[in-house]
């Protein structure tokens, strides 16, 4: 690849289509999804259920409805859900899950780091059944790898027994897996280990795998039945969706590329640090870097050449299949060209 | 085209993107639509705003999703809003209208025929402004053509003058034009002819049209930066949709086409009649037949290679541009030949 | 009883509390109902479960909670439900089925008069199982006395049938019996006669029996285990609530006495027949009369101090207990000296 | 008063009405709230704003239902609101602010002291506009006295200036002040200084004031012609409601005697740290008091005639009007003379 324009960090979601995923989508069979369920997309939902472990999958527009169609159907009208502070489910999808699904949440800390709670937290908040006239808790939603969090990941012994511990409190259990394929690779398991126990998980195929559209949902059979109605209400029921499918069946072939991107964001995390910058060490795609102004380096880096976001005070680029190695030794020299740190005082 | 396998009347749903179609989708330019808009997104929205004479569109994934962000949009909880009988946000959203925008419907009786309301009936359904623990009447919504009612067309004049009555008093308008191409078509007035006076319009690409996924919601600048919003919220924002709009594109230039569709359904009827069968004239590409046992009309349809539905006790066959005239030709002969209407008495 | 000021036949709800339910409610003994169960709530909720067949039941402050609560707990989300045309729930709840329980409406027609659906009717709509994306339907609500009929009374053998019918399609119900006391004494039957079948019934205090405030809504015990939780989500859980349910023991003691107000009713509906009014029969305390010009002969009735209220086009009259034998004869008396109907035209 | 049966600090909404106050409620003046509004009901709303120097103001039946109208008023649909840690809107109301008015509900840390928020933690949480996709925050609540932080309350400054914040950062602010009254006397201010630049308050009249039912919601005139719809629609509309307002109007005039339930917590907490326990100073009539084995102490309290209810962990006694000084110096001997505290160690 080359890159004379600018080179765009600021999400796996912009990634597109190469030649052959488009190739895919061309050539793809299709029929009427709602009537007869779409050919291709049955083949999707079933090489997705087996990755995933689970019984069966529904492709859904986006990973947001993906989770609120979760919400929907393990939480009663009102019931509390439990989630990790800064949960994508709770700071990013608009509201959705109180005003879809009537659920109330409660953000638990991350006692043992980002992204990560403790059981101990788990169990306490699940709390214990009051009298009739007490908020009643059904759900803990695990995000992993977690967004907010920096692309952190949940060590799988960790989050195994998050999931037995949400059981023995009687709480369900939702895994918002958007990345859980990059959580897969950087712990090295099948993402299916990472849905042992769970009633039911999300996960993207047009970040980090690069199709155009489209997340997976999967648990049991039942689950998935009622998915698939909730989804026709949401006006997620779509007709000929193969040509969405051919694109995350290609996708789902390229899991194990996601260490590509993984290894370029620790070059990036090191090229940073050498240039001065205070970075975390990225533990999967996500690289978050503090800087003293955060406005004006985000001004800098788009004068350079190099898309990045804010996230919680700090910079965060993320690495994803359209820029390759000699793409991030390129960011590296722009930045340092550009001196996007020069003369900073804290904002504010 | 060959007609060997069964012929698929069920629906205009399940026509299938052609070679140019997917040729378009698979040279689509594509961004990150929810970040910056898809520039293909964007070129397909700005074409149709303009062929539906609104100031702005937004894709959505459905129909149903269309609809369901203009009642979202227009309807403050617990609103009443009001509908021709059978009309398909009444009959075909799942109760979307009451659980998603706590809309209270109300069905408005037919008297000038199928999917065709007197503007009185709207008037009188409007009512005035009773005391505060009244309920409170502030959208109408009209669906041309109307499915039902076996794509009925409702006269250009007669519909402007709903509108206007609705207006008048007070009430918002929402067009449900999922066929709205197959309305303009039959009425020989551009579709734009249609919203005159509408808050929105909602309409799809995946009917006659042809493209495999996809509406559009148009309305005011304002109007559509909501359904923005709200689209989200329900989890229909994607990514690289251009592969999606590159498709509606296509389709938006072929609605003179649909005038093909309308022949056919015309031969259809004629056909049928001359073997016996009770039809209705088509005004457009929807076509019920009366049939003494619908059960076992069906069945041998279906027997003899031919697929339709039921709809409201008869059988509903929709034409559409993956069956020419010649598959018109053969499907009546199939039914001839199996005479499907033999020995039928009324079932039940 | 004198009548000096305007005698009030607006509704029953005008009815106030005498003296003997003030004494009751004045020595009532309270506890605090959500933390313990108020003793007297218990005694008045027990007394009403008994008289109206049911399990249990649980006071609510409004007929509208009633309901609502039946609702909510009857329907899954977007769920269908069937009521009779211009049902109180339909009309004068402000869309609170569709808002707060997410039901679609569905308004049956009344072949066999007002209030009158027959069971075809409801087979018909209650349908059957669809495919997964169809709207489905869960829930009949009957109403018996129903209001805007004109308090009109289904036959206990009809009632029963449409009872029956609705399970046999696989339906539950609810009985909205805001007058279940007054359908009970005019068809001579005890209340519970009505509730044979049903999953729920609400019925007001505080209309014909005179009490300030309040409703019960009885079920299973399962059923009120569960209504009582969304009563306190809905705000509807009160503290010393005996003080008013002490009123609605003695308001049970008195549905013997409704009859009377029946007898006024016919009274009234008799001198204004002869003074050339065209009135329908009453069955029970609500009397419809047809007038020319209905704003103008609202607007003399109030000027001869005789207050009405506008239903679907005629003058709605409610006897009741505030209002005796004496006090309808000084009603015919001003009625007749205003001369009310005199040189009208139709409006409009 | 004497002292035989169990001394019940559980909750000062276990007041009960005294002879003056059913002496009022026997002889107050009703009409149909509804249809006229009570004119009792009027004085009493006329009071209560006066009070609380607000325009205009609503009696509910519950403190519950005063704060989800203002939820559902100030909140377009998934809107996120802002509350102190454990506040009573995010525990104790059952999932009804996500529920009925799809607020996303975000919980602030308090800094300051318990119940107590820094202004810049509000200003850091309500953020800035973001992009359509964000999270749009709209309301703070704030809640003065803070039950579950023991009574505590916030300083008036430090209150007054987090209503400045939050309107400077362009959110609404609801004030719960279910025991606003108690605040305002521990402040020596008059409870109008409290609400000064707040959209809306609801305060409890049933609680520490001792009338058995009802809560005001306080607001603008426009905010109260909205509520008043609301609470119909919930189900919260009464008809004769003045013999409960008549009970509010005699609390109104007892607001000064709720020094005397802060002297006897204070008395009580004296009483109960000579006797070695672990006791936070009470600002007002709630006391928490830290035990070894919580459920070992409450059983012992209970088992020597005391009833009082677990909180966050700790014992929570409630002084109110019904327990007079001589009743706390009897619940502290027969603690004594039980030595709940003897031999307890820690549970778990």
């Amino acid at each position: 690849m080359t890159y004379s324009a600018p080179i765009d960090l600021r999400s796996d979601t912009v990634t597109k289509p190469d030649d052959r995923m488009r190739a895919a989508m061309a050539a793809a069979e299709v029929g009427d999804d709602v009537l007869d369920r779409d050919p291709t997309m049955r083949a999707l939902e079933e090489r997705a259920a087996d990755r995933l472990g689970m019984a069966a999958a529904l492709w859904v527009p986006s990973g947001t409805m993906g989770n609120i169609i979760a919400l929907m159907i393990h939480l009663r009208r009102g019931d509390r859900f439990l989630a990790a502070k800064d949960a994508h489910v709770l700071q990013n999808e608009l509201g959705a899950p109180a005003w879809l699904a009537g659920g109330m949440p409660t953000e638990l800390p991350c006692e043992l780091g980002p992204g990560r709670m403790s059981p101990e937290t788990v169990r306490a908040a699940a709390g214990t059944a009051g009298p009739y006239y007490s908020l009643r808790t059904s759900l803990l939603c695990l995000e992993n790898t977690h967004n907010a969090a920096g692309g952190a990941v949940v060590p799988i012994e960790e989050h195994t027994r998050l999931v037995a511990t949400a059981r023995a409190t009687g709480l369900r259990v939702h895994l918002d897996g958007a990345r859980i394929w990059n959580a897969a690779v950087a712990l090295e398991v099948p993402p299916a280990a990472l849905t042992v126990g769970a009633d039911s998980v999300q996960s993207c195929l047009s970040k980090g795998l690069g199709a155009p559209v489209g997340s997976v949902l999967a648990g049991s059979a039942e689950f998935v039945e009622e998915a698939r109605r909730v989804r026709k209400m949401l006006g997620g029921g779509v007709r000929q969706g193969g040509v969405l499918a051919a694109a995350g069946l290609v996708a789902l072939e390229r899991v194990g590329e996601l260490a590509e991107d993984h290894a370029n964001a620790r070059l990036l995390a090191d090229g940073l640090a050498e240039q001065g910058w205070l970075v975390q060490r990225p533990q999967t795609n996500i690289l978050l870097a503090g800087v003293p102004d955060l406005d004006l380096a985000l001004q800098r880096l788009a004068g350079a050449g190099v898309l990045a976001t804010p996230m919680a005070g700090q910079v965060r680029f993320v690495t994803h299949r359209d820029v390759d190695r000699a793409g991030i030794v390129e960011v590296l020299r722009r930045i340092e060209k550009e001196d996007v740190l020069r003369n900073q005082t804290a904002a504010r």
